[in-house]
């Protein structure tokens, strides 16, 4: 079994800001939509049925867990949760609090404008409000 | 609590081929890919984390025996699973296979073109498919 290792694409569009037992949560450096990525630490997996049982089972609860703190922390009126990687074939689910004031609603958010890039004070406000919301088994990541 | 009725977009663009326990099998009428939703039968609903713990449960397991019978029935390179809901206000999780020679590829679907609805026959084939596939505790649903 090969070690677990990020893919580039994610390392560098993401933000490490914690981890759950099974998956890294990446802020995704996109400040138009409170935007994260979940990715199970294990190596060689691009759907999520390649994963052991116990693992899925794992996914679906940290991305509820990940899921209820996103609607409380943001306010979200709406979540989108989606598996895709067809670009990037190692498996991150997307989940993103959207609004129906945000730039691209109501349609996806994928491709749809370039990414903004977040100043650092943003990151570390983001790190802060998830923090405070002491997520179930979620051990943040300083930046 | 109010009755589940499958929301008018659904109804219009998906052709109910099956039901799990928990949510309705719905073939999107769109012949460019195989293309599936499922819709947890409560009513209400947005996001999954609105549903009760044992149901959102059921639903996870539903999705993978699901896409574990897509991957198999389809050959699928890539499954897209994702649950979106901006424009149709009603929980239904998108469980699309996906190839490198389909007409998106690599983007995501929604939006890219406009739909291709199937000749009769051609989703008389996909029920006979996926019948034959036997999926665990899905009955399907005759045309």
């Amino acid at each position: 079994m090969d070690k677990f290792e990020l893919h580039p694409d994610l390392q560098r569009d993401g933000i490490a800001i914690g981890a759950f037992p099974l998956s890294l949560v990446l802020l995704i450096n996109d400040s138009a939509y409170p935007w994260f990525v979940l990715v199970p630490q294990r190596a060689g997996i691009k759907d999520a049925i390649e994963l052991e049982l116990a693992d899925y089972r794992q996914l679906s609860e940290e991305s509820q867990l990940f899921s209820i703190a996103l609607r409380q922390v943001f306010a979200a009126e709406k979540l989108n949760i989606a598996a895709l990687g067809n670009m990037t074939p190692q498996l991150h689910v997307h989940h993103i609090v959207r609004s129906s004031s945000d730039a691209a609603w109501p349609k996806p958010i994928w491709g749809f404008q370039p990414m903004r890039p977040y100043a650092s004070e943003e990151i570390d406000s983001v790190r802060q409000r998830l923090a405070a919301a002491q997520v179930e088994s979620l051990v943040m990541i300083d930046g």
